[in-house]
């Protein structure tokens, strides 16, 4: 489970919010009619910009984005290290028994190649396809929430303008002024806060995940092109050992899914 | 039919104008001057930045940006693979007779390739040649939007520019000054609004429509290129497949043209 | 002749300043002080930007760019052709003698280089580098081009900076504040004027100029090196269709002269 | 030691708060809900971008930011050159005896590779993975320290427009309209002060410390393959000088840890 | 020498600064605090992106900046053509007395691989790391001018912050209001100005030097691999002519070094 990406927004509406209730006139910001511009307008913009399959398609993927576990590199080194064992022991025929023991979908087709005996060229070919279309969705996420923190700032400028254009037209009473304006100003804000706390943060965590597949992916094709090429196995683990070693900075816990 | 577009379209101009005639003075916004300025400066950067051929060519491209589908990529898929075993059961020459089954250009075009005899390495450039010709266009028309919606703001900031100098120039009736900002600020939101709910994201559809190509002339480059070299139906079969397994999520109906 | 650029620029032109006449003190947007600082600056950040050499010939350049007519590509694929034909009959030789037919330079160098027999590597790379130095000062008009359409806004920003700071440190003349901001404001509007009306969409025009001539270098090259390799000259003709199927929508006027 | 770091901070600090001091009212810019919503904004978008793991790996990493050092080219060249030239006149396993003189890990990790007789292109391969896994950490805290520079002046705009919004909507007491605006641009001082003084300019700075590295690593590389593929010492003595030929002007100290 | 660039930072000088003088309170533009922040934050920022010895370097480069000659292409192209036909006749190692003929440090080098008898592959290896190594200096100095030209206004704007925050928190005298506002804006005014007549404007040039280098090192790539695969030397000339066809519009003065 993904648990920064809860903590980051829970403390920074807490935050935001925290400061605003501090403060006079908190209830002024849920205006429904600037929540209205901003949001549908962002909505409008992304309905004119991706396809209804896509935008539904991208909805259904935020699940999965809450789920994702990154690849634990380590295992899947030893795992695919294993494999080559057996395919040199055995024959890449014995991998067949051993398909089911791939929880990974990527390494699964991996070794389904391996055991049809496909050529290093064309497994090379199919695992890069492969591997397009397995992130393709997400990258598609990730185009959808870039412009989504592309949009909401956008409408919340164009709705600061109805209202400053409404406001001007109007300047009689001269008490006034000054709650128009702040109404007219809260769209901007919620623009800039969707933007900057939810959809551009969240855009560069699906990259990072994307990333992570793809790291999954090049160690999924080492194995595969290794065995293929007939490469011995602890030529292959050494080869492995290289995207593992290091303090592994960035994942160390062990989990289980690749893709 | 593309349903998107026009549902964001709709949904965002009633979203926007609701809004705007919920308050005062609605009718200020539609004042003919302002639209004048955002419109005709942003048709006139498009005539220096393009030919009258291009942009007369990106209008006609239009219609069939509406009509767009995309393609089926299940059923591309079975039918190359279909083709694929004529060609390995009656040779080549065969296909010469199918060739009216392929409705897609990119495809039927790939077939000629193969009955003609090609070379494997005459036929990728000859497709990769035609796929860039056949989206050449639809590139043209993203480029001609992207600069729409980098035009429209500017001639927007220039419009209220101008009123805001002309109202500066004349300052003596304190009770003008609101109207007369009024007025300069609505062009700005007019460029604001074309640019982020009709330009910029309907850029970003063609670009998927022609990411969209892309992936089928991918696919029938595959086909071709298997039956050229004699590659066996099942093997093309499989590496067709990694193109729409998955949930194949943003493409889940059955839709039938592809180029 | 491109006729495009001319038509939008009189177009915005007349529609910017038919509206500033329209209003009140249409002069003040001629003031001689705000002109000298956008026009000055933008020329001085060129100078320092690029050499007194680049300078004169991209202003001698801008002289071809308004004579500049679009590859007729259709006529010089029947032409490549037509000369694949020759070369097929009569000797790679016999082309010397059809040597004065070819008007586009690029063609011409090319045959020269078929028939000095050139190896087809070589020619490959003799045909790039001839491209790249062909286009080269186009290219560098773009970038000339664009850096005024950067440099115009940035000095407009100085000079309504210089003009608020004047104003800000004299305010005993309430009456004086309105004109001296207008005034002011004059270099942000030249600025964005300049940027988006000339500078950025002539740039975009001469970058599709380039990419005109790049799709015409193209097609002599996919001829020189069919020659070269003894390709059939029907073979030839197939690949030169590509470039020149479908509704060919940029550019269907028959023109003769490719760089 | 990493020098200019601190005393670039320092110095910016020193001069922005010196001027401050100077000036009245110093200690409203040390607001502790401003500097509170543009930290905790900051953290929180960094948060909802990066996993726990790659902030916590991050912050590590900067404990070696501040002590990274240089390369020494000329030492590693010589190095390496000494290395070749052990290896051709006792062949590539007297390299093992060599090993725990080579202090830099790409080194070593190239030389293991040169004695367990690794094919030339399988150890290009191996160097290319390992190189992107070494830099992989600094390549991340770039991205967050860029990310950080981006959300700072968001969430710093962010505080400003909450308080205008509560300020506008209370404009009863105009002696305190001056104050309350002060303090709303605390937030926008601290975001800019922020990306411009620290993170952006640590982004850039550890950026240059992975193409450091990276030039070490294509050092490395040069000299691996030249033995493996038994190229003679002096003819990698010759390449490796490419790489420090000049004025060396931007590393001339002696330095010794490469990664 | 290097005329348009003291030419273009004099004439935008006197211009700008004419202007200011015309006007009143010309001497509050050189408000030594504003001058402070702006300068100095922008060195302050440098010295956290750069090394102590990347700065020093940038300056040194500086120097040869002033100094530098746009290659002598037509020369260039002669003499390689000249040496081309001595290493056909007299063989190769003939050039090893007409090495000293060679100024340019790029060609001096190729000329010595050639002596050396490298094998084509492994030369044209070493030109491109020899044309990296050459110029990095120079493009160290690029990333820095552009780094100054985006904190010069970042740093203006700080300065105008603390100047109005500053203002607003003591509103008492209205008739300070309007000089203390100027003061507050001369900072972002130093800002634009240095970013967009000096730094940014230098960074192009120094870019366009790369670039007038990197040709001149194609030309010797194309000398040099000729005479080591044996090529002609009138295919060698026809090869270099391709690089001073044209009118040869950036470059018609005869000039002498190329690096």
């Amino acid at each position: 489970m993904e648990k920064s990406t809860p903590i980051g927004l829970v403390a920074g509406f807490v935050l935001i919010f925290g400061t605003i209730f501090i403060g006079d006139g908190a209830m002024t910001f849920f205006d429904p009619k600037s929540l209205a511009i901003v949001w549908g307008g962002t909505v409008a913009g992304l309905l004119v910009t991706f396809t209804v399959d896509e935008v539904k398609g991208s909805i259904a993927m935020l699940k999965d984005f809450f789920k994702f576990e990154a690849p634990d590199y380590p295992a899947l080194a030893s795992q695919i290290g294993d494999l080559a064992r057996t395919a040199r022991r055995d024959g890449p025929l014995a991998l067949d028994q051993r398909l089911h023991e791939a929880e990974d979908p990527a390494l699964r087709s991996a070794l389904e190649m391996v055991v049809d005996g496909a050529s290093p060229e064309r497994a090379e070919e199919s695992l890069d396809t492969q591997s397009m279309e397995m992130t393709r969705p997400m990258v598609l996420l990730v185009k959808l929430l870039n412009k989504a923190g592309m949009y909401a700032p956008a409408f919340g400028m164009v709705g600061t303008l109805i209202g400053l254009i409404q406001m001007l037209q109007n300047l009689s009473d001269p008490s006034a002024i000054g709650p128009a304006m702040a109404v007219a100003m809260i769209t901007t804000f919620w623009g800039a806060l969707l933007a900057n706390l939810i959809f551009l943060p969240m855009a560069g965590k699906v990259q990072g995940q994307v990333q992570a597949m793809m790291k999954a992916h090049d160690m999924v094709r080492v194995g595969a092109l290794g065995i293929l090429t007939g490469e011995a196995p602890n030529v292959i683990d050494q080869q492995l050992r290289l995207y593992v070693s290091g303090e592994d900075v960035t994942d160390p816990a062990p989990l289980r899914k690749v893709a």
